[in-house]
């Protein structure tokens, strides 16, 4: 998952590497300004992550600040600066299809709050699960979900259904007014509607990637 | 998480993207297998997909298996061929540190299943914990996890500790005896002995992407 197209990337105005690095960026400086740490040096911040310091500043001039010298970042600001870049400043509504083991994982996991993602409301078709909370959670029946997305313009949908129901339920999602699509569920899927944002996620897809390269090292 | 860098990939002999779909392929022919199918085409393959049908052969080639003209691909040969590839054949066993919100997720994910990835214990500090079942997998003190390693020869850890145990974590886990570590944990880590895989995995990083994208599309 660390090697990304650059190009892809480069045509959306930001390197997509760089991004995937600023949340660990983020949590440790979460960590330091705990710790009371005010300032933080490109060094200090290279030095407890395990990376070179020159990778560290250019990552960081991405959010448009820049360490001043012998005294390096203030805390506050580069947490604040990250934020910002990333759009963890505003609060992220999102619905959830399919509340299954993934997405009652998804629905209880605690570091969603720090990204600014909220997910508001999930919808699945078992009568078992419909009218429950899950981790507080509202779960809606999915006959309920457009009406659901243009009534609070929910506009990021995360979808952990099995894969036979994944690109009816995106379909759903887009027509309602869905933007951005984080897609769990193990088979792709496309929106025909132009500027919708398509993440596909899969568990699956990197395990086969770990498997590969055991089996690869096994054989040789 | 689709754009891997061919070149790296290529040094270990196997397309990192095309490794990564074929977890796709392979969970759409169970399902052409439990609908009876005996054999399908590249075609039908890709209608089913949403992908080319020059992408489904390119891609299908890696296993070493060729479709017959005009027939197609024998099925159950395909899943074999696919399976053996990935290294899904063999039984995996795996050890997890770290049975918090994520660790209790995938403790309890089924697809590991299917994949030959099975999780034979969680180590936690947790005292509440220890000693309990999740999902059926016994919880042990972290501070039995080098001995339970070393003991059962396990070669796979999945870390899902928080960020700052992940190193200490990844450095008793390979000095045990670890071959592979798949890091869900929000931290980079490293291994100072060669050979050892280790795979990131973030939803962090995943979901600032995501949140980027969002942000980009809004402000243009």
């Amino acid at each position: 998952m660390d090697n990304e197209n650059l190009q892809e990337s480069s045509n959306k105005g930001f390197s997509e590497p760089a991004v995937r690095r600023l949340p660990v960026y983020h949590h440790y400086l979460v960590k330091v300004h705990e710790a009371g740490g005010i300032f933080i040096s490109s060094t200090q911040i290279a030095a407890d992550l395990n990376l070179v310091q020159v990778q560290v500043r250019k990552d960081l001039e991405f959010t448009g600040l820049e360490g001043k010298p012998k005294i390096g970042y203030e805390v506050t600001a580069l947490l604040k600066a990250i934020e910002v870049f990333l759009g963890w400043d505003k609060i992220n509504p999102a619905i959830l299809a399919g509340a299954g083991h993934l997405g009652n994982a998804l629905l209880g996991y605690q570091g969603f709050k720090e990204y600014g993602l909220n997910i508001v409301a999930a919808f699945d078709s078992d009568f078992v699960k419909i009218g429950k909370l899950i981790h507080g959670k509202p779960v809606y029946s999915i006959d309920f979900m457009e009406k659901y997305i243009q009534e609070h313009n929910t506009e990021i949908g995360i979808l952990t259904a099995p894969a036979q129901y994944a690109q009816d339920l995106a379909d759903k999602m887009i027509n309602a007014g869905i933007k951005a699509i984080w897609n769990f569920a193990p088979a792709r899927i496309t929106a025909d509607k132009p500027d919708i944002i398509i993440q596909h996620e899969s568990l699956a897809s990197s395990f086969a990637v770990l498997s590969k390269k055991i089996n690869s090292n096994i054989n040789k």
